[in-house]
């Protein structure tokens, strides 16, 4: 459980919150040299949020739902709903990837759900930047500082995007961030899943709930408590705590660039200490 | 042209580089826990090479030839050469992709060169990461340092890997490396190509040959000399000089992981400096 002593740390101006990321999502835009924003919407708690901050920074935002067979329908009906909300009616497509994805599982011969649900998220990856190109927009993640730091996403799939406006947010946070944005409150309470395969639910998948793994991150990460005193402030296991700081040391690949192994005196990523907008 | 200076800076004992390399890979994949290397192998250089020093790391490697109805007959015989040279005729697949890009082409609607190039980049590196995933293998990237300082890769596309083994050796370096290690001299001596459509060469595409670029890459950000005194010693215009430089700088995005927007006391990328094997 999340103590309310880190329920008070977590709870943050939201007001002030969004007002920081729109003007941020705007700034990085215009910085970028692109002219708005493409967004891949589930219907989950994450996208909703991030699509209604993105349509406040720029009127230039597009919308892709992405389905397949396995998409709840439910998921497809609260996704129009956050459409209706940013009247984004005439700003989407609808895309089912289907057909896509059974040709890459026929070539790959594979029938593993987790292989099949990679494959899902760099195909819509792909997608995003497809139409981005196009439209010369930016690819916009919706990634939360719990996925990220868990490694809880697909390595250039939906971790592969230009930007993450939430992605300093904890998902416990981003749930406050939905209610004060107005995101109807069966999407606000929804488990969150990445919808990869059928009932798939990360809380399902790591056997905690979110309040629970962010106060560990949150008390290991940022407050830099031991294991033991975190079990005891949680009500958790030593081993579940054990267990959610594991899964942040093994995925750091995932937050990094590709390795490149040293030959020189500056070899890009060791030596390279430049800004993003450098010049 | 690039400056006798220059060529003996550049030219290193390539016996000692292939060991270092050889040995990293090596480390590299038991560190991550995979059990070998796959590889996507184009027939040109970049590929030839890294196909050769990962065969060297492991006997655990596979090759995948992904080429498209734009791919030229003649990389194709090539990359069938190096299958030969590291015994690989019983570890690769042929795999033409034109019916996944029809599909993501009639989808996004857009018979445009550039985006459809990425979509096929896009494509590959998906195919790589399902088969990785298939083998307990990790995806060997073929970047070089001239094409990732340029950002003459696709993002998420053939910079979507897991590590660069010739990450940290300019193009002209990894002739030199090529000839070293035994690659067709019509492979060494190729136009080198991301062959995204057909004709494309990325001499033509950004009006200078290698060596040059790689001098004037290597003279401005490994010595730090004015881009006037680069002009003189490389007999280029400072036009052109300028253009590589602002290259290198509009593209430092593609080289870093996604923006995250900070508003707690640690946000991922700002302020995590944790190594890649972490604990």
């Amino acid at each position: 459980m999340m103590p309310e002593y880190v329920r008070k740390k977590l709870t943050l101006d939201f007001g002030q919150v969004t007002d920081y990321i729109v003007r941020r999502i705007r700034e990085y835009i215009e910085e970028s040299k692109k002219e708005g924003g493409i967004i891949g919407l589930s219907g989950g708690i994450d996208s909703s949020v991030t699509t209604i901050l993105l349509s406040r920074a720029t009127n230039n935002f597009y919308i892709l739902l992405m389905p397949t067979s396995s998409t709840p329908q439910k998921d497809i009906e609260d996704a129009m709903k956050i459409i209706k909300i940013v009247n984004g009616e005439n700003k989407y497509s609808y895309i089912n990837i289907d057909e896509i994805i059974n040709e890459f599982s026929s070539i790959v011969n594979i029938s593993d759900k987790i292989v099949i649900g990679n494959i899902k998220a760099r195909v819509r990856m792909t997608l995003l930047y497809a139409f981005a190109q196009k439209m010369n927009y930016l690819v916009i993640g919706t990634g939360d500082k719990s996925e990220i730091m868990l490694g809880y996403f697909t390595k250039y799939g939906d971790g592969g995007v230009d930007v993450l406006p939430i992605g300093d947010l904890y998902k416990t946070q981003v749930r406050m961030l939905g209610n004060y944005l107005g995101v109807p409150e069966e999407i606000v309470k929804k488990p969150p899943s990445p919808a990869l395969w059928e009932g798939q639910t990360a809380e399902g998948e790591i056997g905690l709930d979110y309040e629970t793994i962010d106060s560990i991150l949150y008390l290991k990460f940022e407050e830099m408590r031991e294991p033991e005193e975190i079990a005891e402030m949680t009500k958790t296991s030593y081993d579940k705590v054990i267990k959610i700081i594991n899964m942040v040391k093994t995925s750091q690949h995932k937050r990094l660039p590709p390795e490149i192994f040293r030959l020189s005196g500056r070899a890009i990523n060791s030596d390279w200490r430049y800004p993003r907008q450098w010049g």
